[in-house]
Parts: C-alpha cells; structure tokens; sequence
C-alpha cells in the first residue's frame, strides 16, 4: 500500500465515518474516530462531553469571529484540547496504518508522505436525508443544526489551521458522496491509497 | 459507463489537458479542448486570439473588480463570447460522450445527471515544473504569470457562474495532481466515471 494513513475531512452528515470504516475494513488497517475523543479524555482529564463539543466545533457559530477571544492564552482549555487532540493523532499515525476520521487529522499530519487527505462533501439534500436515517425525521431546526455544524467545523478548522476547511486544494482528494454515492467513494479511496 | 460527459476544470500547469485527453482515450470517448475555441470563433467572429485571451480569462487579475465593470451589458463581446462558449459546450455534449476541458463546462452542464465534474490542482512547484517542461525554463517573471493565470481564471469563473473557482463542493471529484501524479488521476477518472 503507498499510504499508510489515510485522514477523512467531512461534512456533517456525508457518511465519513461509514466510508472510512469501509475503507479501512478493505484495506486491513486500523479506523480510528472515537477513539480521538477518548485518548484526548485521558491526556487532559476533560470530560468526555467537553472532548465532543469543542474537540472539532467552534463554541457557537452565531458569535461567529467572538467565539475565539482570549483564546491565544496557550493555557486556556480550548487550546490544551488542540494539543492533546494533535499528540493523539499523530501517536496513531505513528504506530499503525490507520484510517483517522475528522479532528483537523490532514492538518497534523500535513508534513507525513504516507498520508492520503481525503474531504468528503454533499449537497445539503443528501446530508439530511442521512441524518434522518441515523437520528430519525429531521424538523426544520435540525435542519438548520446540520449547516450550524459545518459551519462550526468550519471556524474551528479555520482558527486551529489557518486554511479554509473543505477548500480543495488542501487535500489529496474530495469527494462528493452525493453524487458518488458511498460505495464509489470507497473505491476512490481505496484506489488512491495503493 | 455511467458518465457520458467529463468536465475537467484545472489550475494553470496542473495537467488538465494531458490527463483529460488520455482518459477520453481510455473510455473511447470524444476529448474537446482546442476545438471550443475554434467553435467559439465560428460562433462569434471573434479572433482565436480575443477568445483565447478572454474565453477563460478575466481581462486583467491587477485590476480586480474593475475588470468586469460595463460588462453586464448583455451587448457587451465578453457576454457575446460567453453566450457563445455556452451554446458550443452544450451542444458538445448533447451530441457524443466526451472529455471537456476548461471554460466552466461544470457550471454549464450544471443539470445533466450524465456529468461527472472534475477539478485538477496542484501546489505551486509542480505547477512551475509541469509549466517548464512544457514552454522551457520559468523565470520568477513566468512564475508570477502561473499564479497570474490562475487568479484571472477564478475571477473569470465568478464573474459568469457567481460560485467560487475550485471549491470541492462544486464537483463531484476534485483531485491534487501533485500528490497523486497523472496515471493515478487518469485511473481515479475512469473509475469514478464508470
């Protein structure tokens, strides 16, 4: 296999996690998603809730630019979380061929070779209609939480990174699983990987 | 195969031509690239050299906004040529399965199901490098020019479709040549496409 980490950037509600599960289920490898979540609860002795809520969210996309006053101070918890989450994911890459899901993953490892940088996307049609099979029918608030959470992925992405999230110039590869449908874009990856 | 017509939008040396004409010889289709302009000059009267310069091109990437103003003139030869490059890609792809590259053919071809978008980019140094090897040796003058072409294009873009140039989400597959290299591209093109 020519890469030996594949990271997966998605939008909320494109089937990231079903995708690289598969992904890593053909290729033999490790797939890693919560399990960030709970090695960053050890390291920082957060609770597992606050690891969940601003491990890959911005606090709140209506306050928008404010959401990140004062949060230079290299001691406050936002940014311990960032470097907790960044040990932990580049400890995976080191020691196992892996498929990471989410947390900025091709940000951390963008001076890795054996990295493959996937973000996958879809229309808003297609991210509702799958969070509609995984949580049940989606009202018109959830709607809008669904294009509230990109957008916080996005600002968070943003700050920690300094790149426009989903911009695809910073990815080996984008998909859209709307149009692709998941198990081409299973294939694409697995191909790209080889 | 599921795809009758492939649009390749590219960054400027990131081998858009090279890798949509071997992928429409693989898939035995048509491969349009030249021959929109030379249509276009059918079409419209325009030198092959005034629609080469504008087919893709803002006019001018130092002057920014300035660039388009006067020309929501629908009398206007930018709009003549618009209209033109329009009425050519259509009626392209409503007569074989081909390979298109460039002149916002995804934007054009936006409501056929039978479409499959792609995006090629590349960083800077492989762009230089393909540029080089194409037309000899790049001085920083042609290096500025590379970024120049790319920044011309995407205002270009923006002007006629009002999306932004080489945002994933406007695709169904947006690839880095750079990491990936041209055989691996063309591979992941058939395949999607199939």
């Amino acid at each position: 296999m020519g890469k030996r980490v594949i990271t997966i950037g998605r939008e909320f509600g494109s089937g990231g996690r079903t995708i690289g599960r598969q992904v890593a289920k053909e290729l033999g490898i490790e797939f890693y998603d919560k399990d960030i979540i709970r090695n960053v609860v050890k390291e920082t002795g957060f609770t597992q809730k606050y690891v969940e809520q601003y491990g890959e969210y911005a606090p709140s996309a209506d306050q928008f630019a404010y959401s990140f006053v004062g949060l230079d101070d290299r001691t406050s918890p936002i940014m311990l979380l960032w470097e907790a989450e960044q040990k932990v994911i580049r400890q995976f890459a080191e020691e196992k061929s892996c498929v990471i899901v989410g947390s900025a993953a091709d940000y951390i490892l963008r001076d890795r070779d054996d990295c493959l940088r996937v973000f996958l996307y879809a229309d808003e049609e297609t991210k509702e209609k799958r969070i509609a099979e995984l949580y049940g029918a989606i009202s018109l608030k959830e709607k809008n939480r669904v294009h509230d959470m990109d957008v916080r992925r996005g600002l968070n992405y943003k700050y920690f990174t300094g790149q426009e999230w989903g911009k695809a110039q910073n990815y080996d590869l984008a998909l859209n699983r709307g149009t692709l449908g998941i198990d081409r874009c299973v294939e694409l990856i697995v191909e790209a990987a080889k």
